[in-house]
């Protein structure tokens, strides 16, 4: 009787599904997302922010080997190969040595990959997860490793550093040539489960939502999604907010807001997913975050007014949310690379 | 055998003191504490911080009904009594109607009681679990209804609303004549089970922990703890770190990390007595920030400066931590006014 009554707590608190083995991963990284970053969505959003969603809730210590304030690419190679690292590494660890990816990882054995980012696809935060070069600057070297690589599906900028460089290759056409399907105006209506896509927008980044990026982010999510879902073997895609961190270094309280309600809803497209599929599991944070924001009175006390301390990263820790089997591992608070650690154990490789 | 092993996790992870009832409460208030005000614990400690023993953690919404941006009255009203009310009121509703307060309910059933503040016990965060009035500045009227509580122990400053009245009452005197030791110079050495302890000091407010409060905190919370751990029927206990709250005021880093590193200490000594109690549930909050704090980088990477962003609240998510049994409760997103509401359930009242 007392097991009994135990297990029916446990159902109706959803925690029966926790500690089980998920068959995908999906990672959303907020770059530069703070507490004040994700509170502005319960202000400004209409109806509940879909970070309410989550029950699973801890925090992450993000300082890098070189630096208490941490870069996005030391955050990032803290959360795809699992090592803190100096700031501007891309999966090379302290002594500039390489590092296995956790998409390198789940390639090996068969997962379908994806990586999306609203900046170039080969800046540090996605770079992270395939590159390994020792500055987050060489464009031309981390587009040539993706070229390389086994991701299965990308979207982001940069379509230069895959078409304009100093080698004159032209790795747009290669990677035509070696069966991704490339597309560097829009993305795919329809999509096949043998091929590889690649959508990569000339520009150095798509624009921002408060100018006119539309419903991109939510977009290539659902589409990476109904892509990838295809995979018997489970697969592990990485979304990126990139436009969070620019608000900030911007200093821009429209653009911060309009990016992080935009994150919102690839936070609903991914929740939606993942409630359906109820083998995903899903892990929300950020790198660091980014302008020292504050949500002070505004004119009226109805009314906020986003602050800025500063026009660079801060250290504070960072939330971190998840949902789904074995997102209870995600509570508490720890280093920045663990994130790697718990996925891989997770996963059981 | 799936039964077997599903528990097996389950007691590996602790979750199965969770949903059970609590027979002692203990509930600590950061005044002023958001994330960053945590955050600062984790580089200026010597050794790990003791936030980091929570697994349990949530973020409450703090919005009072008159403002977006609480103050600690309407925060404290909505901990105390569950309701959201406006800015400045000491127990009543938005109405100015008085709502009963969880010590008040408690006392009423035959627990301990028992309220810790640096600031006078008069001020409005321990103000709003024993005291009902329309304004937070009626300072000599929530003297008075302190002295006609049941509360059975007190710590704080604020003598002079108790001695230098307008109404000419001496309640020092009279608190003393009703059975409570009153001493206005320090805390006891030792404790006895049948007495009520008022400990309330000359001043305006203990002095602040970098010029000359010493382990005041720390103690009173402990001596607080032998005192209502011998009561039966379970005991309540808030204990405020105030000046976090009064540093950000003051946009005063060095004063913010002492009085951070001091409400650590105070952490200490709770997680410790629950541990071993292990009927007891620790809730840790804020309630709101104060100061727009960041840490951003300082001279050299291996520095941070705190810069501030007002003088004023702000009305970002604050963390919320819990241990022991229902502390799962607590995960989540939700508004402040469920802490009183949880807290009730769990104790089945």
């Amino acid at each position: 009787m007392k097991i009994l009554k135990i297990l029916t707590l446990l159902l109706a608190s959803g925690s029966l599904f926790a500690q089980e083995k998920p068959k995908n991963v999906i990672l959303l990284v907020g770059d530069g997302m703070g507490l004040s970053q994700i509170s502005t969505a319960f202000y400004y959003k209409d109806g509940p922010s879909n970070f309410e969603q989550f029950k699973n809730i801890g925090f992450i210590k993000t300082s890098s080997t070189s630096s208490k304030v941490t870069d996005s690419a030391a955050g990032a190679t803290a959360f795809a190969s699992g090592k803190k690292t100096y700031n501007g590494a891309i999966g090379v660890d302290a002594d500039t040595l390489s590092i296995p990816t956790i998409v390198e990882e789940l390639d090996a054995i068969n997962f379908k990959t994806g990586l999306i980012s609203l900046s170039t696809i080969t800046h540090a935060t996605p770079a992270c997860f395939y590159a390994h070069v020792k500055s987050r600057n060489m464009h031309e070297e981390i587009a040539e490793q993706l070229a390389h690589s086994q991701v299965d599906f990308f979207a982001g900028a940069g379509l230069q550093y895959f078409t304009q460089r100093s080698d004159k290759k032209n790795l747009f056409k290669e990677m035509k040539l070696k069966g991704y399907q490339m597309d560097s105006i829009g993305l795919a209506t329809s999509i096949e489960p043998g091929k590889k896509y690649g959508f990569i927008s000339e520009k150095e980044a798509l624009p921002a939502k408060h100018i006119s990026r539309g419903d991109f982010h939510p977009k290539a999510t659902q589409l990476a999604l109904d892509y990838l879902s295809q995979s018997k073997d489970g697969f592990f895609l990485m979304s990126e907010g990139s436009f969070i961190d620019w608000a900030g270094h911007q200093n821009n309280a429209e653009m911060l807001v309009a990016e992080q309600l935009d994150f919102d809803e690839v936070l609903g497209v991914v929740l939606d997913f993942a409630k359906k599929d109820k083998n995903t599991l899903v892990v929300v944070t950020a790198d660091h975050e980014t302008g020292g924001v504050a949500l002070t009175k505004g004119k009226t006390s109805d009314e906020l007014s986003l602050k800025f301390n500063t026009k660079s990263h801060t250290a504070a820790l960072i939330p971190i949310f998840a949902y789904g089997p074995g997102s209870e591992t995600f509570q508490g608070i720890y280093e920045n690379n663990e994130v790697y650690h718990k996925i891989k154990q997770l996963l059981a490789l």
